[in-house]
């Protein structure tokens, strides 16, 4: 394909570096900033550079942050006997919305994986257990995938001689969804942990 | 929603300007930003300020390019004599990548919309008919909508007395679909535009 210029190439290139960016969004994407103004377009670049440059990991519980301890380590009102421990940074994002857990995070940064060569020791798992003196349950927020199941197993193994409650979070239909249109590994873990309707 | 960084939220909120890209996509991008290196950061950072100091408009056709003429105004090798009259640079590209036309372009930057307040003067229009005198056919490439449809007899009757012909390509049946599912509109156009079967 033949572009008028080198400079909207660049920008479409990386556009489509990004993930779910196809060609055709990234030439969309481009034409949109052409349009803009120069301001956004500056805006646009700082907002990228200080991104890199201010954004580092909590030395505490590895989530993102500018300040070290992260703003959720650092609060007093939360609960830090409670431990919510998730694969990503985004898995955060996703339990805040919710507004139902006040305790705190633990971002492990990947599962086991061994077909991609990720091992316990690629992920912060020592950091987890050195962080387990004062907390009285572990919460285990990561997705249902086979490495998820694997990564739960481990971590409750890894676990269990502390004396440390190992929770995970329910899998079953999502609210809004129909048993007919539902997969038999869901459904079939729905019956298994079923829950006593209270009168 | 609690972010653990303001540099984070401020390029989700730039992702989240761009058309097509939701809060939740807008995210996503910004963690992958966050797992390169900085040498991708400050590439993507570059490509955004190098395109708006860089791009602007061919003075002959209004596309978008670093050199005016830009290289199809320019090109000896193109057929100056016919002329693809389209409503945005993107449109040009895609018509480009088909190889089948080699004549020149010329961009409205937009279609005839009075809801919207677009009116002949706010298009390319006057410097259309400016370059008509070489040429012999105008193409109208515009989507097939009610203000496309507008904006083509508009030019139609603007063109009518120069005598030069004007064509519009083909609305029908796309390519690899099926009559069954085609809407009444497009059905009726492609009974209306059939065309002598050669033996």
């Amino acid at each position: 394909m033949q572009y008028s210029s080198e400079a909207i190439e660049r920008l479409v290139e990386m556009f489509s570096s990004l993930p779910s960016i196809g060609r055709k969004t990234a030439q969309r994407l481009t034409y949109y900033i052409l349009r803009q103004d120069t301001q956004y377009v500056i805006d646009f670049s700082k907002a990228l550079i200080n991104l890199k440059e201010n954004v580092k990991f909590c030395d505490t519980c590895f989530n993102y942050t500018e300040i070290s301890p992260c703003p959720i380590c650092a609060s007093e009102k939360r609960d830090k006997t409670v431990l919510c421990v998730v694969a990503e940074p985004n898995d955060v994002l996703a339990i805040e919305k919710t507004n139902e857990f006040k305790g705190k995070y633990h971002i492990l940064h990947g599962v086991l994986n061994p077909l991609e060569g990720i091992s316990a020791d690629d992920l912060k798992l020592k950091e987890l257990i050195a962080r387990l003196s004062d907390v009285k349950e572990v919460i285990l927020a990561i997705n249902p995938s086979i490495e998820g199941e694997v990564t739960i197993q481990y971590i409750a193994k890894l676990i269990k001689p502390l004396d440390v409650k190992v929770s995970r979070i329910a899998s079953g239909i999502p609210i809004g969804s129909a048993i007919e249109y539902s997969d038999e590994a869901t459904l079939s873990r729905a019956l298994e942990a079923r829950i006593n309707v209270v009168f």
